[in-house]
């Protein structure tokens, strides 16, 4: 048996061309090409593309495999008949990593202390730091797992959140009694509509004064506009991988309200995804190569 | 019998009088106030005054607790016949939680990421990440120890670096070997004879190309020419909590060369460094109490 496997780029051609198993044709495509002749077995997606290039694949493609974890809005968009896998396994950590980078950086004093930096400013006011705190992580998938590990060295008090309760994970119908104990709030939960606008003025209102949000899911768990007025007010703080909408428009407040830390959707992009892409995409290939389904498999 | 104990702020005198044993005299004095009348049992240090004001003290004190850990230069200052203890206990914790912070903001695009926001750019380079890095931690105290505890769950390799090799550590005689296998170097060391200007020309000069150098103990570890003539080449980068001259001068390389991130001295600067001062100044009171020798005396 022979499968046919397109690629986004030529780097990734390469690289998977020294370990590919025999019975594997290999080509390039993207989106903006021109359509693959004949049956594609398996499409691995640009790591960022809008779902609606989906669009110019047709009925070609057998599978698809996107190189991202989060598949909010991809439904609309998969052909009838092709089944669509995401990225178990290859962002979670570096999102982890990132919610660790933008809690430490909040806590320690980040853009202030960057701003000093440009204006060579020797300015040494005392920050919260993260020691103490009392840390409330909102899903505990595979994003929340590799928080969990991470944060365990640091001295806080750590305390869970899921959509059910079981075990010592709190529900989520429980956060009215959790926030007003959090200093820190992480948001590690898929966008779905039970968590669409999950971050809303209550919410907010119901955190202790000063308060930081994290958020490494996607932009629309939190309401923007509620966000922005309670971080003007100096209620709570924020520092965001991902915005609602994005890119975040010049001009737009949580650029430059105090109280704001940005990073532009930056959460699983880090130079070390390959060597997670890579094994995942073979793994897929052996699948299909044994006539059977591919792993991770989110809509069909 | 009664004990005199100076402190050296109103705030820490209203802490420590809820919970002070009875014998205790409590008052206030700094340098630059005038001299208190009569002996003194404990001096309290302010957290950050230069130990040249140690000379106004004369002889009319017992025991000098510093609220710093390192205690460089300060042998010259303490009055003979007067004991002093540094600050255990109170900021190896939160030293480790800056070096963590300045290692995941360097390896995740900070300050360019800070200059993005600043300006308002949503700008989607990939940076390195933590993620599969080899760190070499040289120190391993109380802040090395307390940085193995923060990296440990972030999937590195961590290599350990000490004045003699014991176990799995390696002694400093073994830089030349462990260097060129280093992404990440973390200085942890109390600066001595030994130490200074460890981190020479020499030693930047066995670093892989892009290598981060990350100082959280004090800068003259480092040679700043040569980190700058290393930094401006793009050699290595640097992340610096502590830099040779403090306050960084206005106009320094080290505050706007690219692969630069720095961060005024704030190592142990967090708002919870009173919950880690008052009871070391306790215990030290209760020894007095019983006519006992305070704890972590340096010089005497």
């Amino acid at each position: 048996m022979t499968i046919r496997v397109a690629v986004p780029d030529s780097a990734m051609l390469d690289r998977l061309s020294e370990s590919i198993p025999a019975g594997v044709e290999l080509l390039v495509w993207r989106p903006g090409n021109a359509p693959v002749d004949g049956w594609i077995d398996l499409l691995v997606m640009p790591y960022t593309v809008s779902y609606d290039s989906l669009r110019e694949l047709g009925g070609q493609v057998r599978h698809i495999q996107s190189q991202s974890l989060g598949y909010d809005g991809a439904g609309d968009f998969v052909p009838a008949g092709v089944s669509f896998s995401n990225a178990v396994g290859v962002h979670e950590a570096p999102t982890a990593e990132m919610a660790m980078t933008l809690v430490l950086s909040a806590q320690r004093g980040w853009p202030a202390i960057g701003r000093n930096q440009d204006s060579q400013k020797w300015d040494r006011p005392t920050w919260p730091g993260l020691i103490g705190q009392r840390v409330l992580l909102i899903g505990v998938g595979g994003i929340g797992r590799e928080f969990e590990l991470r944060i365990s060295g640091f001295d806080v008090s750590l305390t869970r959140v899921a959509r059910t309760a079981r075990d010592d994970i709190h529900g989520i119908d429980e956060l009215p009694d959790l926030l007003p104990k959090a200093d820190i709030v992480v948001l590690a939960i898929p966008l779905n509509d039970e968590t669409r606008g999950l971050v809303d003025s209550a919410f907010l209102d119901l955190l202790p004064h000063g308060a930081l949000v994290v958020n490494v899911s996607r932009g629309p768990i939190v309401d923007t506009d509620a966000l922005v007025e309670h971080v003007r007010s100096g209620a709570v703080r924020a520092a965001l991988d991902v915005v609602d909408p994005e890119p975040l428009p010049v001009g737009h407040p949580l650029w430059s309200l105090p109280g704001s830390l940005i990073s532009p959707h930056l959460g699983g992009a880090v130079q070390s995804m390959n060597t997670r892409v890579d094994p995942l995409v073979l793994e897929q290939i052996e699948l299909l190569l044994r006539g059977e389904r591919p792993r991770h498999i989110v809509f069909n």
